[in-house]
């Protein structure tokens, strides 16, 4: 980085961020929420699973919508009519008050979740 | 899969997702944006860049705020006080009107941001 500029800036101005995969901890009694973000309508959370899921017959049914990216890991979510697969990568919206629960995730290895929960409360 | 069972579902009900890291063009001479959700209040696009960066000289100075995260690749962001190293999994919350640019995004491989624009425009 020596010697590259940014204007009047020097790389002595170079700042770092936090990174989503650090600090996951090495044991996970629980699944582990994170607010990484809350303004008025908004609200962004790291979850961090590892083999947990949804008591039996327990469904989240939420005021707000919610969208979930899977970063990490491997996990299903259990609508009321299907069942969906998630892999690193793979992306759902989840609609205010749709009926879902965490089916299953992987218990090999953490999985680790983005979610964007958004929209007036209904 | 065979034989595991969610309540009255069986895996013939399995569905997949969308997936974030899919569906990159081999040759990409602009950056690549991709809206992933769009509602009142909120917007989520996939950003894919690889080698670009933002023209001499130019700022973004937008409405809403934005968070954002680097998924894959590396770049660097460009505030009016400092520089910002971005890897995989670092993240960033730009407020609106707070000008930055890109500075720099890593030549040799993709780089796939996540932007959620949010708030009310002002």
């Amino acid at each position: 980085m020596s010697g590259r500029s940014y204007g009047r800036l020097s790389s002595g101005d170079m700042t770092n961020a936090p990174n989503i995969f650090t600090e996951l901890p090495s044991d996970l009694p629980e699944e582990l929420f994170t607010k990484l973000l809350q303004a008025p309508g908004i609200r962004i959370e790291r979850i961090v699973s590892r083999g947990h899921c949804s008591p039996d017959g327990f469904w989240y049914d939420q005021d707000q919508a919610e969208w979930v990216l899977v970063l990490k890991g491997a996990a299903r979510i259990q609508f009321e009519d299907r069942v969906l697969e998630l892999r690193s990568g793979d992306f759902v919206n989840i609609s205010a008050h749709q009926k879902h629960r965490v089916a299953w995730t992987t218990p090999d290895e953490p999985t680790i979740w983005l979610a964007v929960h958004y929209g007036e409360k209904s």
